[in-house]
């Protein structure tokens, strides 16, 4: 790769090729350390992590790679309001429970850990990264991030939320063009407002900034990370692209929904979630399309049980199917192979434009 | 310009870059004129102009440059069917007109010409290209072009669009991503389903037709060309980029309305046309958000007198500010000079990547 940046030797990486964050099983250590090891940076989606289950994943990444890795939370954000009753978001998925031979889902009691406790445990993890995705973070921990050395790495949707972040102190930011799968990182604007795709997003966050920007949404290939550098990004998140690795977690129903979906088959939803996320259309996201969802994360909290055994089933009508618009690029393979490919593609791509 | 490809040797034009058509006055003879000479391609949109008025804005364009120039149509569409009564439609409108000083609005009477009349004027204007959006043309209609010796352009907002196309026989496709001002393009799928970000939608397109694809959305600087052709377009497609140029005919209000606005204050609407187009939030916009709205023409015929009198009048409220979401990089200037800017600011990109 001809392009080492700034930000590569900062974060003392080969290639300015990082793992986005996917959270729910899907960036399992095997895939953090894989991407390390072929020079990129891998990230554990810690968001849905219990503390222990933190230290854990980040023990596990270490005894497999030397290699940085980054680390992801979820911001802390206002307590939700829980539904009056959950009467109607539990009949609501009653007949998918049914389906799976699981029990009627139950109201979600209240949250085991905080952020602060997830935030520790991040502190102690060895990862020399870490980021953050919905919100701002707390300017302590920012200050306890840096003062481990961490390199902290914020989600923006706007210029606005760009700049906020830089503001807040971030040494990078993360530009989520509309393209890309999974929750959208929006907090400044609503997330309806802020569908930029990544060929207007990164240049005009760029243009906006002075920390690095990295761009992710849709890229998925030499091409694209050819392009993000052409627009002024500094490296690259990419998530569906590593979702179709052989040592990603997801459910293989879900590699499978991607290997065989076509571009236009994603919508954004909050069906799963509470939050709006992109994924592939399948029976949860086309009946809920129009329903009332308890907030985030009440509503992750109600259909886990039910992602859970989808997956154990392989039923995809199931589950967050979750994917970005370059999903028919995706290709099945080890990460480090899709590394090295990369590598290779990009050069491919700024020759011939030489 | 480092880059002439097949595409820009067949058009004839020194550099690969297309002022996208824009209809409704903004895309003047001057300006179509002015890009041309500068080495780009200018296209009349004339999906709007009666036969005679084609003809009339393509002599002016002759009379201006003997480069080539293109104009697109709106393909034929079925008849709209219309609402039962037009007192609701009118009704929703109606504060407007009088704010305006306007009678208020009357059913539109039929079509006073038919897509074959326009399309007679367009084999007759000496344009080298005819370019259309919306939907395929009749195989007559290609051949007809063909046989004079045009170049055919179609537009396409997924990958199975372009797919339609190329066995339609058209000699490119732009590949409209989501971030693209204006009406989409969309015709296969729902526009819903086919808001796919160029930077996802150019490589998919790239990878399933054979045509020479040209890149539009969000492409407003030297940094997106080089980006376009990163992902494996032959040329690029930009409307606003020139909408703000002197040559270009919006009304004033719509021009500052553009270099004023953020780049999430973009949605899709169709309370204008009848048809979902992009442009910068304003009160008709979000008055009309939940509307029922004629379908296409029959609101646009029927917004027609507001949106004129509010160009007059500089009420940007009332007029259809298309706008894509590149747009803090607009910039006030005569297009030639933005084609050359265009062209400088492509190389130095390259060069920061070579």
């Amino acid at each position: 790769m001809p392009l080492p940046t700034a930000l590569t030797q900062r974060l003392g990486i080969s290639h300015p090729i990082i793992q986005a964050p996917m959270a729910g099983g899907s960036d399992t250590p095997a895939l953090v350390a894989a991407v390390g090891e072929a020079g990129g940076l891998g990230t554990v989606g810690a968001a849905y992590l219990a503390p222990a289950q933190i230290l854990d994943a980040a023990k596990s990444v270490r005894e497999k790679t030397r290699r940085p890795f980054g680390i992801n939370l979820f911001s802390p954000l206002p307590a939700p309001t829980p539904p009056k009753d959950y009467t109607a978001a539990i009949a609501q998925l009653a007949s998918y429970f049914a389906d799976l031979g699981l029990p009627a889902p139950t109201p979600p009691g209240p949250p085991a850990y905080s952020f602060d406790d997830q935030m520790a445990a991040v502190l102690e993890s060895g990862a020399t990264v870490f980021s953050f995705a919905f919100a701002s973070v707390p300017a302590a921990t920012l200050a306890a991030a840096k003062a481990r050395g961490m390199t902290v790495i914020g989600t923006a949707t706007t210029v606005e939320e760009a700049v906020a972040l830089e503001k807040l102190g971030v040494d990078a930011v993360a530009a989520q063009g509309s393209e890309a799968g999974g929750h959208r990182g929006s907090f400044a604007q609503p997330f309806e407002d802020a569908m930029i795709g990544t060929m207007a997003l990164v240049p005009q966050t760029v243009d906006a900034v002075r920390v690095p920007v990295i761009a992710a949404g849709g890229i998925m290939d030499g091409r694209g990370i050819a392009a993000a550098f052409a627009l002024g990004a500094s490296a690259v998140q990419m998530g569906t692209a590593f979702l179709t690795c052989d040592e990603a977690g997801p459910p293989e129903a879900h590699k499978q929904a991607i290997l065989n979906a076509r571009e236009h088959e994603t919508r954004i939803t909050r069906a799963f979630s509470g939050r709006p996320a992109r994924g592939i259309v399948n029976r949860v996201m086309t009946d809920l399309a129009d329903a009332e969802i308890p907030e985030f994360p009440l509503q992750n909290a109600l259909t886990r049980p039910m992602r859970t055994a989808a997956g154990k089933a392989g039923k995809a009508d199931y589950l967050s199917l979750w994917a970005g618009q370059g999903l028919r690029m995706a290709r099945r393979q080890k990460a480090g192979d899709l590394v090295q490919k990369l590598v290779k593609e990009t050069e491919e791509a700024l020759g011939r434009l030489g």
